[in-house]
């Protein structure tokens, strides 16, 4: 299997975009929900994550938490199961709010069961709310999901202007959706409730 | 819809002006509930907030467990539900008191379930007692609120003087309310109990 | 109404007196109490209070909570709901030992449900067991209470000797009350308990 | 009413004895139990007490709920009533171990309803056994006990050999205890369970 | 019996490697269950780990807490009963995320009661899902296992092409293992669930 | 009775060796339960202790919650009574792993009311599994014993060679145990349950 089917192979795990000194990269945000019966509850954020970032995680979950029902999630299972995000690699320090969308993602596969689609890549800051704000570094972000084989990109609608800056034999090759919601996002990015979960890593 | 109209259209989000290294702007004030079965608990703050705006969503939030009742709030959802006030963008830093009011009128608007006037901004810091009470910038603040099409401003009483500094052509376009009390901001800003709920984002 | 009627026109609201970089000022000290349905619980510190004058609020708090019952308060209240003390104004930095008095004015004014007289202003350190410590800045506090129309002022009694330095004009126009313990504090600057309440603000 | 006794009129107050920049001085170490009703919990500790401080307030406090039954004192009182420990003046930072057996003697006040001997000063570290450390500045802290009209000093035993320092005609006005256990400090400052309480401040 | 065997004599220790000042070294990753009558509880994580490898610990505990079902540990043991992960020696910094699979197999013996093999050490950060990603090292750890006696080492797959650095005479006495699971480290380095228990130290 | 009899005549207290800045030195360990009565909880460390020698106070008492019950010792007493472990003098910082056999044994007197014999010291880092592991300073650190009166030393087994660099008249005067677990530590250490229990000092 591709690095990125591999990856999303199980409910909770996001494939997002980030700016890094290299230019543009993938990352994976991997959520897990402790089993009741081990008594493990509360917010663990690791990966090393900037004071931005873990606000971005906190966002996601309370947008769940509040909102969560309306999308028809299990949100239930958040109150005796602790929550963990982590965006590997573990020794790399990051930072930024365009990881909202793909956070919000990963939880909402979780609690779903739903599986992310492996070819869809996303950026964005989400709000409380759910909407979807603008980010920086779309050509850097675009040109890496096109590296790593990714063939549809989600990003905010506020950065459509932004595409200008993409080569044309790039965007020939993504599937670019710009949107405004994370409701949005969750109807592009998971997989139907009827897909036969993958065994787990 | 314009995006004001967009932004304040579920109950819970309230228009600030805040003040900026680029004069002034116009900022959402985002609060949420969690619902009750996820256990969610406690107040969250996001939106890389300073100390003192820090310290206005806990006045907001006690001036409302203790003086809700008095307003009619159904405060008793504040017991077992989890508090999340944020500020976007979410990479901004943000400081001081002036956004107490628009804070106060947020949570109050989710709490009553009655949506915030998408065509009124306010700025005011707001004491533990419901009082308005002066903040700076207020030139800059109805500039900002004038460009983004708001039509009716709520600032302190005490600084109506400061509105002798506003042109008189922005001033004749704005119904400026100054006030001293929460009581007479939420009067003014939200929309009746009976305006149907807007669907979420 | 002058401004110190209406800050001390509900319960929990005492006037203190400060000294600033431009000589003296007049202070509000307010306390909250949660309902207890909000399930708002312990204490809330908040106006960029430094760690004497956070240290002062809590000697306030256990002084009422160890001897609240001889002074018939209902201190039971404090059990299941939060208390929160606020200094405005929110953006403006306060420390030192000398807000002890007001601090435990305010709060015996909250539970009793007792006004504090608005034309009554207090400075003074407060001991765990009641006593009232002397403070600094005597002349300027005297000065700024007469400004502010302030009638009555209380003060430690081993600050009586700086009433030397204090302008005879000035000391003729104020009832100033040397006291040693905040029994007298409380005696002095609470109105009779068959005083009607105020509506809140 | 000299001041040591107006201080130490009430049970949970005691005298020690201090090393300052300006020679010796007396202070007193307050303590309160807060009403079982009012939901206190906890140990606060105030008085801008440095870490080694904080720390002998914890070691006398742990003292007594391992031995305070042994000594006959009802340490089931420390089970649901909040602790709090203060030591004048608030704007004052303290540190140093030789506070110890000062606090264990306001704690066993408090608990036992015991009243403190005014004419008695103390000083000396306590051990979580009970033992008492030598400390330093013995001959400042029995000129600044015999200048506060102290008549009885307790030290540690191993400081019985800086008493040569001492001038002579000090020592003659004073009855200096060297004590190697917190038992004999206690035996020697508390007064007869039988005493009547006094008013409080 | 040499070193690694009595280390690794009870269930709950791991062999790692890291790399040093000088070199690669072996190192033990030590775990404890509290007593459930102790009352102990939480996640205790000593030897002076850096904030990566701390949360190296709590992705490994997590990955327990949300598969170790799947893996037939009784997870319920980790509900009521403290967690301690300690990594002697007591004084040396340590950092780094590459002891995250040492720290899953630790935990996973401790819960399942099944030895480490003592003939096995092993390398390699883990994430979430279960995934061993890469590290660095991986010449000078290989040389630390041989000279320590181990004979079976475990690496991260994408890891196997810096085995092209590694001395051939090395390689031939080590049965070297590239994985990409913990499920595989698993498999490799725990005794048969029939082995007896050694007793403890 | 000298210093060491005294010290060690109440079950808790146990004799350790340090290194210092002039030479080495005898330390006692002293830890206390609160009574249960009391409400006494948790874990509490005094006496000016680093980093890395909290972290040995932590797995000393993670040791006894996990092997406690191997060792006979009633662990249940840990579930609702606060431990505090308390290195005098409290004003000396003091650091390091080397008291962790120490504190173990301090802990393990405690709980089984057995005297720990006052002609033995010890030195010796602890980890999680019960093994001893070498310190430094083993020739400071028996001069100091042998200075203090102490008859029995404890080494780790890994210090043995040490004993090379330690005066042959000294080493004739000692009896030195080098241990490779803390069962020998207790073994060697605890005076006999039979033994009467001293009074409290
Ligand atoms: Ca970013
Ligand atoms: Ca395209
Ligand atoms: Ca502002
Ligand atoms: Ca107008
Ligand atoms: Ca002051
Ligand atoms: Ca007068
Ligand atoms: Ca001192
Ligand atoms: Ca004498
Ligand atoms: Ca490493
Ligand atoms: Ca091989
Ligand atoms: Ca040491
Ligand atoms: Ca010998």
């Amino acid at each position: 299997l591709p690095a990125g089917e591999q990856r999303t192979a199980i409910p909770g795990v996001a494939t997002g975009l980030a700016v890094t000194g290299a230019g543009g990269d993938v990352l994976y945000v991997e959520a897990s929900l402790a089993d009741a019966e081990t008594g493990g509850t509360g917010l663990t954020l690791t990966g090393q994550l900037g004071d931005v970032m873990k606000e971005s995680a906190r966002i996601a979950l309370s947008y769940l938490r509040s909102r969560g029902a309306e999308l028809e999630l299990p949100v239930g299972d958040l109150k005796e199961r602790g929550v963990h995000v982590h965006v590997p690699a573990g020794a790399v320090p990051k930072d930024g709010p365009s990881a909202g969308v793909t956070m919000t993602t990963a939880l909402a596969s979780l609690l779903s069961g739903r599986l992310v689609r492996s070819d869809v890549a996303m950026t964005g800051e989400v709000s409380l709310t759910g909407r979807v704000l603008p980010i920086g570094g779309v050509k850097q972000k675009l040109l890496a999901a096109h590296r790593a084989g990714i063939t549809t990109v989600v990003i905010p609608q506020r950065n459509e202007p932004d595409l200008d800056d993409v080569p044309g034999e790039i965007l020939a090759q993504l599937d670019v959706h710009p949107v405004s919601s994370v409701r949005e996002v969750l109807e592009l990015a998971l997989e139907p409730a009827t897909a036969p979960l993958a065994s787990a890593a």
